[in-house]
């Protein structure tokens, strides 16, 4: 086998890795984010989704969304499963290749299921699990690999010269707009918005538990970027990790410095989507930025974190995790900013970037409207209130998510 | 040095990293599942298993299990350190070397150390510190490297055809085995089963460890799996992540369904236990497997798992985590595939297969047995009832896993 | 581009990822080792931490550590910002050079922010956020690459024959004793020693979380050693994870047979710390010790922490996390244990091995001295005692770690 092919490919897997610690980073933030009764339920959603995300995505989505050389400039791939024979490299093709077709199919894979992901914090804590089961099933096999086609995919917004990097609008966007549309459909939790217009706060169960699904998502989106390069080569891997860390730490300052100013504490929700938002944001033009402009894209997302949270919970989008706010907003600024910043700066491209995030983010919104609006008249999508009250993890699992009672007292459950 | 050699050598190391991890999974995963006034006892057990498994394997386990060509078609290897000296390969070598010394040893002995923390989650709750490290001590040094020699040191099972890629067999069902012959000498929990034949369900006191450990465990096989193609090559490394992500998935799936079934309820547990059950079963074959087969073998992991647990209880085998099931049945189950699906099956295979999970699944079912109960008539091996009850935190270790008292109040702790 | 090139800056890459998931290690095990009012406090300083680390080390640090080879034999580097423009390699050079400039840029970063935070957790449950954060971004920004300057920048110290592999004066020493500094200006935590001379033990809050900060510490000291050896070289790397394991093992069995003399228990903190301690020692010549001399230093390492964590508290430095002496004096150790083990053993490299390590910790203690008593004057560094009593959660961020009040209940938090 060519060395360098090997290296590029070997670079793929890891980073496929690194993608797929993602999930954990999204169950255990998600988890953090809502309140004790809920966390089984959220952590039962985050297991099924890898699993039906990367199924699906064998069955149906890979070549959905990358239907090869024939399917230029359009709008739809084919419908087949993953082509396994065809899979492996030849040892004569390996020196012009990037990467063997069982790496690409997980690394995309892997990318296919954090979009859904993201819609599972925003309707948590009174979703029903069935529907939202079958939501994302539909979500991450059809909707995910067709917007992804129109540009990964080489369809008409990658004719159209648009650009994302590695999916601030393809996965992040996407999936935000995704999740404002079932937020929607959905309505706030019964005791989030009260009559007089005040509002309550909800405080998530466990700061330890988001904090670490924080550091988990940054580490993972080493992979998520750097894996984007498709090969190892030493200058653009590397350039696009320095450029992943500084809009990070920059994110992090910024949500600091705004929510400080809002409201006179440090608060710590706010760094940790701050240090996502940042993320987000850098993804469209990681390979793009230099250190400078890297910081200054972080540092504003992380200023818009705050501000958005604010905003939805002013027009009554009640989303417990903020993912509309750091996936979907933070995903048009990053988008749009490679417009503004970097090599491709530019009106023009500015303008292709806003068309592109529109599009993207105007189907997702349908398409996860269309599919909950269904499921909302054929099963209900709404746990009822005495269910949310008490708590999904007993009204769905039976379960709960902690038994924390004194040590050294027997206790028969039953008798 | 040679570059390929380079690639292959570095792909090791980093499954190395990986497999280590999953013993923070298997701290997890364990943690999670037993009862708070038990946690601190499996967390120390977990540091001390991997820091006597790694001493061990240098001072004996190595080359017990990789004695060299000498020993082909043996059944014990030599007692030696590891040979540190002739670890370093030279340059002239290193186009025809698949690695270092020191590489091979270090991805080895993170495997050895794996097979007993498998039993530790089983004898959980009721073992005595002591005696339990004696015993892993015992089994990780001796019993682990000389079934594992039988294959993979290319011993009597590698002479009959046996094949076992990863350890489906040599790490799991050894593990299982193990760890069923520990729990029949040790017994049940005191309260778990009562006189009416009804039984005790004792729940895990957090949800979230144990799903991280899932999770955790996950991302370690990439690294377990993965690791085992011995090189980079960019064909077989991508396969294996391909069978052995699918095979996890379709493990939740199965284990969801089979669960729904038979309690009509969304169990989380069992999902975690369905993934786990689905990377053993295809870790024997996850290099011959296409990914409709990789499918099947999970799906049928994750079936496995609810009939399993449900029959140990019956039969009153108390296993906290479920370790039997999920390392000792479904290691079987992945054993027997190979046989039935993929580039090796056929019956004369499939007979081969069973002749070796049955040889290695027995010898170390009667060399735990043994060993505990030489222990058991030495020093004992189980805790007394009323330390049963307090908890082993304070019965072993005079402390708590958490001080989760209220805020704000002055405590002094003594005075 | 040069194959062996590209494989040796994705080696750097990848040990990037892990050194940066050592900030959740550190993380996780200071808010394990904390009280549970003082979690979100704990956890905010870190994600700050990580962030003030790279910007500073991009706007200023870099520069000041590695200036070039004009400044060999130096004392300080040069006052720039990262060299955005000149970091690519170009494919002429690839073959000659080690990685790219974005690659030792960030690889770099991820070390200095480590030394900022060994110092947060010396000092948790009582210092005020905004001196804390101040006092950071001066000593990772300018005192740190000072003293990186004197050895890996091509300072004073190393033209003097003085080594240290990977950092256990540089990184670890430094930490260890501006941490000691801090805590001598700070003083202890209101409640821990009594005017009897009897000492308060205050136990932290979670093991689980502790346990898992030093795993994931572990992880991540695979890619701090690792990829200190500057390029994949399979017999260096390779025997740079042999060697910093067996080292972590030995001293959880130092630290274990140690601690268990000393106070008859199982000690869990202990073994944990013990990991820890045998991870700093091996550090300053993890590429030149034997199999046999790792587990020699890493179990001397083991012993040295309960006795060192005794002395601390009898001279009442009181440390909640143990920094002092897994960072401060196993740090020294593994210094020194260059001189007494290895290639390198002999009495006049002890010699050297002693003053740079006292070089080290005097600079690093008087820099953190002077910035402490700076601060103190100016706005002052310690809570008060009913901020101290009440927990810096509510105190300085208006918010709790954990919502752990019993499920179904409906709790409106305000009206």
């Amino acid at each position: 086998m060519d060395t360098l092919f090997t290296i590029n490919n070997l670079w793929i897997l890891i980073a496929t890795v690194l993608v797929f610690i993602m999930h954990l980073g999204f169950a255990t933030l998600e988890a953090g984010f809502v309140q004790k009764k809920n966390v089984v339920n959220i952590l039962f959603k985050n297991c099924m989704i890898i699993a039906i995300g990367l199924l699906t995505y064998y069955l149906i989505g890979y070549n959905l969304m990358y239907p090869g050389e024939a399917f230029a400039g359009g709008f739809i791939g084919r419908i087949a499963p993953m082509d396994w024979a065809a899979a492996a490299v030849s040892e004569a093709d390996s020196a012009t290749s990037a990467m063997s077709g069982y790496t690409d199919f997980i690394f995309q894979g892997m990318f296919a299921a954090t979009c859904a992901t993201i819609v599972s914090g925003a309707v948590a804590e009174r979703i029903k699990l069935m529907p939202f089961l079958i939501f994302s099933t539909l979500f991450v096999a059809i909707a995910y690999p067709i917007t992804g086609m129109w540009h990964w995919g080489g369809g008409w917004l990658a004719e159209m010269g648009f650009y994302d990097f590695a999916g601030s609008t393809l996965v992040h966007a996407a999936g935000g707009f995704a999740a404002l549309a079932a937020v929607i459909l959905l309505g706030s939790r019964h005791d989030k918005y009260r009559k007089d217009g005040s509002m309550n706060v909800i405080p998530g169960h466990s700061m330890p538990l988001a904090a670490m699904g924080v550091f988990l998502l940054w580490f993972g989106w080493f992979g998520f970027n750097g894996g984007s390069v498709l090969s190892a080569d030493p200058n653009a891997v590397g350039l696009v990790f320095v450029t992943t860390s500084l809009a990070a730490a920059a994110g992090a300052i910024g949500a600091f410095v705004c929510s400080y100013i809002m409201t006179k504490t440090y608060d710590l929700s706010m760094v940790l989507n701050g240090i996502l938002g940042g993320l987000v944001g850098i993804t469209a033009g990681a390979d793009q930025m230099s250190g400078l402009e890297s910081i200054m894209i972080g540092f504003i997302a992380g200023i818009i974190i705050p501000l958005s949270v604010v905003f939805f919970d002013r027009i009554k989008i009640d989303d417990p995790v903020g993912a509309t706010s750091v996936h979907g907003i933070c995903g048009i600024w990053g988008t749009l900013a490679v417009g503004i910043f970097g090599a491709k700066a530019g009106i023009s491209q500015l303008g292709i970037q806003f068309i592109g995030t529109l599009a993207v983010g105007a189907f997702a919104f349908l398409a996860s409207f269309g599919i909950m609006y269904a499921l909302k008249l054929v099963m209900g999508i709404r746990v009822d209130v005495e269910e949310e009250i008490k708590g999904l993890d007993i009204g769905e699992h039976d379960m709960h998510a902690y038994s924390l009672k004194e040590d050294g007292i027997f206790q028969l459950t039953s008798e």
